[in-house]
């Protein structure tokens, strides 16, 4: 298929990247800023621009891969046309498409992206959704050739699948920077938490996280809590130690 | 070596089935109760009892792997002897053993352990102390049988450590129990989240946590903030997730 990719970020990159492999004709970048629309453009041997009007048209399918606040804005410079519009956001409905194109629709890969760090599509659960039938085939066929696990799914569910994904990688990764956090005060190598991040994230493949759940707060064991919170020396950190505990006590299901 | 564990739980399991592939010899497993007791003996090939008046002297090393709580009045039923007691405990310091034996020491596996789940313990850290020079070379050879990452380490570091587990383990987990019931409200498989879960893992092998941050919090995006607390139901869910975010605002480094 012929794509051309409004946004050049992090999702945008790996996105472009991915469907390159899989033989797609990447046609266009447009970013902002020129630099970025030109970076990415070359790694995937697309045209690019920093002037939204200059979208070409005639692409079969075009992906919207911008901050939330940005795209609405984005979408009234530019003139409808025949190909489909999909945006990539789990946060926004498919909706917000609907008075600028006739053929609309969603493509959200379910993962955490970073620029620099391409990821392997093949096993991303990829959500898909269109207004019509014929436009849900071809982004079942786009999403396949770059991925195992494709799902329709409504804008309205698609909300919490993000939210999930707040908690289950931003939030994780935060308390993994609090870890990173108390060991860098005592000299002490993040490495040596590694094994036991594997293991966490191992471990829900084979039981749900509320199976799972070890350590001092599932007993609410106050001797070794009082002795953490004597340790912990900022006070947010001591108010998340504090409320998460509670929650893992007061939710144990074992 | 000739081993006698004191305790049957999550982490006595793992390590006394890990002891015995590498060829020591478990002399004895005691536990509060009969039960534990047998079910592991048995796994190991040891003698097992729930009368701690009948820990069977003449071993190289005691392995006192209970609940923190349980370990002071294990220590007062019991007489000293010539081998080398350790605890494994994160938390407790090397001390609490002082009174009760000559020899004693800490071996501490930094990791999560359930007792249905044999880990591989190869790239586990373990975090020794010991009184002696001498011990020490006992604990080092021990530990690497099982492991090749052996750190000595005092009792006032290896708090830390513990605690660094809380935020990298223990909480990463409860993240990833919200999410589940999240899903689960929704109908939607917790198995949708494990890409994800296991790419937030990966990441921070290449790069900090600090450095891996993405989302709305970050970038302290009101709008998707707020978006996200209309759909959390959840009272408790609501508090973590504007402290976390908050946390995560406050401090971002990129």
């Amino acid at each position: 298929m012929n794509i051309v990719f409004v946004g050049a970020g992090n999702l945008a990159t790996n996105l472009a990247i991915a469907l390159k492999e899989a033989s797609h004709n990447i046609m266009q970048i447009y970013s902002r800023t020129t630099e970025s629309a030109k970076d990415l453009a070359e790694k995937v041997e697309a045209l690019y621009t920093n002037k939204i009007s200059e979208m070409v048209p005639g692409a079969d399918v075009y992906i919207f891969s911008v901050k939330d606040s940005a795209i609405e804005n984005i979408l009234t410079q530019i003139s409808p046309n025949n190909g489909l519009w999909v945006h990539t956001a789990g946060s926004l409905s498919m909706d917000i498409l609907e008075k600028h194109n006739e053929r609309i629709g969603v493509f959200y890969p379910f993962q955490t992206f970073s620029k620099n760090r391409q990821v392997s599509f093949s096993n991303i659960p990829i959500f898909i959704e269109a207004k019509s039938e014929d436009d849900i085939n071809i982004l079942n066929i786009l999403a396949k050739s770059v991925s195992n696990k494709i799902y329709k799914l409504s804008s309205e569910k698609r909300k919490y699948i993000h939210l999930t994904g707040i908690f289950g990688c931003n939030f994780v990764n935060c308390m993994y920077t609090i870890s990173q956090q108390i060991l860098e005060k005592e000299n002490i190598p993040f490495d040596v938490l590694l094994p036991l991040i594997d293991e966490t994230a191992k471990k829900v493949h084979d039981m749900l996280p509320e199976k799972a759940q070890t350590g001092p707060a599932i007993r609410f064991d106050t001797n070794i809590i009082n002795k953490h919170l004597a340790l912990i020396e900022d006070k947010d950190q001591r108010e998340i130690y504090n409320l998460v505990s509670e929650y893992i006590h007061k939710n144990n299901k074992q």
